[in-house]
C-alpha cells in the first residue's frame, strides 16, 4: 500500500464540486477524489487550522473513538467502482481490529483529526497510475481530463 | 426529564436556518432547535425513510458505535447558552457509561439512526417551559417570535 497526504482542496469547474487532492508521500501522484460539500468543509477547517465555534460530526466521530478507547489505526481508499471511491477506517481496540466501511470524505475528514495515515490500497494504485498511459491511452486522458477541470484557487468560496 | 421525539423540520423564514422541532411525548409542548444545513439533511433523509446512495457520516458514527460493540442509550439536550443549544450522548459499553457532549443536531440525527429516545434535561425544560407567560411575558414573546418565524411548509426546498 502507498501513503498519501492530502496536499490540498480545489473545485471541478465542471460542476462545481469540491475535489480533495491526495498526493504520493513519496512521490508526486496526484489522486483527485470527488466529494460533497459538508465533507469539503470538515476537511478544510481542519487544512486551515480553524477551530469552528461548535464541534463537526467528524470531531464528534472523534470523540467517540476516543471515548471508547478505540484508536484509527489508518485510512485505506481501497477501490473505485462506477467512478466512486470506496474507502475503509482500521480502527484499533483492546486487541481488535475493526474495519469499518465509509466514504473517503468522511475517512479523511476522520484521518486529518486524529493523525492517522492515508493509504491507498495497491489495487486502486494499479488502477489508477499502475498502466502507462501509452498502453491506454485513454484512461490516461480520463485522468488528465478530470485534473485539468479542477481549479485549485476557486475553493476559497466555500462557506466555513 | 421529559421524552421528546422529532416531529419535523422547518425552515426559519427570518434567516433560512433550518429548524428541527423535538414535541413531547406525553404533551403538546414543542421546542424548536435551530440547526446546521448538511444536519438538517442527515435528518431528514431518516425522517423521510430515504436510503442515501453512499452512508452519511451520521451513518458512519453508527457504524462505529455498533461496530465496537457500543449503544446509544440515550441522547440528551442538556442546556441552553447564549442562544445555543447543547446536548450529550449517553453510550453503554461493557459494564460502562459513555457521556460525550455534543450537538443537538448531531445527536438527534444519531437518535434517528439508532432509536435512541430523546430527552431534554429538567433545567432545560424549566427554562423553556417552566415558566408561566404571564409572570414572564419576555420569555413567552421570545418562545413566540422564535415560532412565528418558523415556516413549515418551507422545508421541501432542502436538497437531499
Amino acid at each position: 500500500m502507498q501513503e498519501f497526504t492530502v496536499s490540498g482542496l480545489a473545485i471541478d469547474s465542471a460542476n462545481q464540486s469540491p475535489v480533495v487532492l491526495l498526493k504520493e508521500l513519496d512521490g508526486d501522484r496526484v489522486l483527485p477524489v470527488w466529494i460533497g460539500p459538508s465533507e469539503a468543509n470538515a476537511i478544510a477547517v481542519r487544512l486551515a487550522d480553524v477551530e469552528p465555534p461548535r464541534p463537526l460530526t467528524h470531531d464528534l466521530l472523534k470523540r467517540v473513538i476516543d471515548g471508547a478507547g478505540l484508536r484509527l489505526q489508518r485510512v485505506i481508499i481501497s477501490e473505485i467502482r462506477l467512478q466512486t471511491f470506496y474507502a475503509e477506517l482500521v480502527i484499533e481496540g483492546e486487541g481488535s481490529i475493526l474495519k469499518i466501511d465509509a466514504r473517503p470524505s468522511d475517512s479523511i475528514a476522520l484521518a486529518l483529526r486524529t493523525g492517522a495515515p492515508i493509504f491507498i490500497s495497491d489495487a486502486l494504485f494499479q488502477e489508477e497510475f499502475g498502466v502507462d498511459p501509452a498502453e491506454d491511452p485513454e484512461r490516461g486522458d480520463r485522468l488528465r481530463q478530470r485534473l485539468e477541470r479542477i481549479d485549485p484557487e476557486g475553493f476559497g468560496d466555500l462557506s466555513l
